[in-house]
């Protein structure tokens, strides 16, 4: 790091309180802003680090899971008051190693908070587990009514690979590993080797919090590794009990064929890709073309392109307003300042992406910031591309994302042309559309059809920025995410961890307080079919069975 | 079928509102009481008709995901009704195709139709869709917050197999059809070839329904076949959604590959092996051993042993009423009247995993029906096996599933050795604790334990029998069923075949109703992180983005 001293051995992965055995050469991360490699060196975990870490964390599962709602709560909100309080230093070491500006990441850190402290909230209160009582009946004919109650219950250890655009809030305390904990689950992560520096001192932060809340240390564990070999061993240790991914669909579906085809299948839930599809509806583009342009030159260039949101793909007609909505894009896109992007591989793709899609037939028009670097610069600029509905048709290749500051404009010139190209869609996280009310009621079946494509469908916005809610659903089919029935962002996200349990005949002494009759959290249960927080009575005093 | 004339030309798998072109030599079921072949011939279904099931299904779901929950309730209902109205010749059938006593079948047709008024209870009521309200916050810093709204949605086409052991319950008209069919996916059902007459009455029923409802004939199609390959086609079909499976461990297992590989992956449900431990603790035994043997001769040979909860392991250790319970066990197995089984297929897997466990040196004492027949009569007898822990862990082959009435009792001599046998159990259903309420506080580490184990935990009960409420948990972890987070029986089965969608920045005209700020269904939400029924105000008027 830029005026510390360079370390005098290699950091090791953390297993629980230990220090990973570590096996191989080390490896550096490299500032993505000057192509400069960092100081610290980092050893990557050996497989039997990822063994230790899988058996502490199976061992912790016992205790872990039957922690109450209030003291898990209590864990998370101390991890965030943690990170905070180191703050500045995971700042400083993300920006050199992302070359992301450190007001985004101060955002991110405190959305990363904010994220565990929402699921610390979700299980303080404690309703989410769902529990469901049917009270016993021994005088049913022909049989009696067993007294069933049930309640959601954490899965087991979980693997948490983190993304690289986001250091903070889809890695180490991310999303995954906040709802992973939360549910009651040891989470163990693989670190992305690009930014190992602040992985390391989240890391850090999480294993001391866990030492302060007297928890086992198999709670959680970090794996270093800037290949693939540890992160295969994770999904396939036979003690993990499911995957929570950010990245690429070709690294997701390698990891999710590995956990579909293990001895005994894990769940896996992998945010792959996503091209994020606008339609701007005539009257929208009549009232506010130029506001449009605005929104979406922000919206695509917003974190250099590098969101999984980001609207890669945009589709309008001719109208009042088309003219000035593309000069203005264009003018903004002819004047966009060079971007950093999160690596040297990440820029590779980005600058073969885009030449590869200059080459095509079908783009009709191609406008680039004015200042555009060389492939070899440690910057790229912003691409925009324009085409032809039939011609886009005719070119599955212009459907692909290019991870970056680049999208693609569609012009169609028909409605059937437009709810062709909706059903031809593959499954995204979003789609986005603009319009006046008349426009929306006009193209319900547009909404349709998009409803069937995505988790998040966006009225009026755009799809960057990803509100951290009770409702919000990031997610979406195949190829989106390997499992478009959860989302990995707000509250929702603890649902892929959990798996019902239900207890017929026990007594109230031995049942979780959950499902206990005086209900002596205070939670929202269904009894006999009927949302209520109150204590109940047992309809009978014999016990069924 | 006795009495009936012979039909004229073989009965085809119902596409829609069409015959199956189908394809192949015709198939027969068998009487397994007689082993004789009935009448009625069969045709399988072609691959076409696989291709052709699927795209109406597809433009089905289009209209079906869209219908009001009453409607779907109506249309439940109505099969309902119409099952009930042809119930005499459905048993009739039922009767002769699986060798299950007819009250047996009076039940479970009961039983089907419950499940159907389940469901359309659930979805006239409308709460059941998780409906999440975030409301928008225009002066939020440093960006204004949008609303957002989320629901749950159907999927698209369901496949659904219908099981050997339920010919009504878990087949044609089963849970998996009726919650697939509630969340709004139309539904594609593989009967299973050991009772296809009563699959196609049943299958008439649904399809007469369709029409008398104007739904798409899409939403429901049947398809017949006595082999692989239809089931594999309609696995692998790019248009289906998700799968519902009951069968075997090995069967599940090809079809849960298969869905796992597909270019685009489904989540499939698969229940396939369970044999459900019973804990029988020293105080239980002491209090009333008898009761306990009859009641686990009862669960254990109830429909002929093949259920899939059905008791398979029982430990127990030295104790006060350890003699009366064995003797009285023993006695009863004895006594047993012969049983048939549901297939020739099955009554030869009984017969050989029989003759395969009595070599195990590990076993140290068979007790079988008196009366036991020979290996070729088409009924068989129950069977208790015995052994002692030290042998029972060193021999995997004993934990084995033997589909039929037999068991296995399990003799241990230390509290070490029981928490050894259940930390070292996979998967199943159910276990079940035999005990006095001082037993439970005593071997709450075993209750522990076997949490991780199962999906029902039954105390001072039987396995057999899953009652149909909103706690019921029919499921468990692999290989108990391929996804250990959902059920397939009660209420909750709806889950599966859903997921979350969510709404940001729409107008209230073009949100689904369930997202409506009137709540004109009257459902419960979740508004801003409360439960509540309330109509809601939205906090602000300006419109967010």
């Amino acid at each position: 790091m830029e005026g510390s001293p360079v370390p005098q051995s290699p950091v090791r992965s953390i297993i629980g309180s230990r220090e990973g055995k570590g096996s191989g050469a080390t490896f550096r991360a490299v500032n993505p802003a000057t192509d400069q490699t960092l100081d610290e060196e980092f050893l990557p975990a050996s497989v039997e680090d990822v063994d230790l870490a899988l058996r502490l964390a199976s061992n912790a599962f016992s205790h872990y899971r039957q922690t109450p709602g209030k003291q898990r709560a209590s864990f998370l909100r101390k991890i965030a008051v943690k990170i905070e309080s180191v703050a500045n230093e995971v700042i400083e070491r993300a920006h050199l190693e992302t070359a992301l500006p450190r007001t985004r990441l101060q955002g991110e850190t405190a959305r990363t908070c904010g994220q565990l402290r929402l699921f610390a909230q979700l299980v303080d209160e404690g309703s989410w587990v769902d529990a469901r009582i049917d009270r016993a009946d021994p005088d049913r004919k022909p049989a009696p009514k067993p007294d069933i109650r049930s309640m959601l219950q954490p899965l087991g250890p979980v693997g948490v690979f983190g993304a690289s655009n986001f250091p903070l809030a889809f890695s180490v305390a991310g999303g995954d590993t906040a709802s992973a904990l939360a549910a009651g689950n040891p989470v163990v992560v693989k670190a992305h080797p690009a930014h190992p520096g602040a992985s390391r001192l989240v890391g850090n932060a999480i294993r001391d919090v866990v030492k302060e809340c007297a928890l086992p240390e198999g709670v959680f564990s970090l794996l270093f590794d800037n290949a693939t070999e540890i992160g295969a061993a994770l999904v396939k240790h036979p003690l993990l009990r499911a995957v929570g991914f950010t990245g690429s669909r070709a690294g997701g579906r390698a990891l999710m064929d590995l956990a579909a085809s293990r001895p005994m299948p894990i769940p896996f839930f992998g945010e792959m890709s996503s091209t994020n599809p606008v339609f701007i509806l005539p009257g929208a583009l009549r009232e506010r073309s130029e506001a449009i342009a605005t929104g979406l030159h922000a919206s695509f260039t917003l974190g250099a392109g590098q969101f999984c949101t980001k609207p890669g793909l945009v589709f309008y007609s001719e109208s009042d307003g088309v003219q000035p909505f593309r000069e203005k894009l264009r003018e903004l896109v002819r004047g966009s300042s060079p971007f950093h992007l999160l690596t040297s591989g990440i820029r590779t793709s980005f600058n073969s992406g885009i030449a590869s899609r200059k080459q095509r037939d079908a783009t009709t028009r191609i406008t680039e910031s004015a200042g555009k670097a060389s492939d070899a610069a440690p910057f790229v600029g912003a691409v925009l591309f324009e085409t032809e509905a039939r011609k886009f048709l005719l070119d599955p290749h212009l459907s692909r994302e290019i991870f970056g500051p680049a999208t693609l404009l569609v012009h169609h010139s028909s409605r059937d042309e437009l709810l062709g190209i909706a059903h031809g869609l593959e499954g995204h996280l979003t789609a986005t559309v603009l319009g006046t009310d008349s426009d929306l009621r006009e193209y319900a079946d547009l909404l349709a059809v998009l409803e069937e494509k995505v988790g998040r469908l966006i009225f009026n916005g755009f799809p960057t920025g990803v509100e951290v809610t009770h409702a919000m659903v990031h997610g979406g089919p195949y190829p989106a995410t390997s499992d478009g029935r959860s989302t990995s962002v707000g509250s929702q996200a603890i649902f892929r961890f959990v798996r019902p349990i239900c207890y017929q005949g026990f007594p109230n002494a031995s049942l979780p307080d959950e499902l206990k009759d005086a209900n002596p959290l205070g939670i929202w249960r269904m009894v006999d079919g009927a949302m209520s927080r109150d204590a109940i009575l047992p309809h009978f005093t014999t016990k069924a069975g």
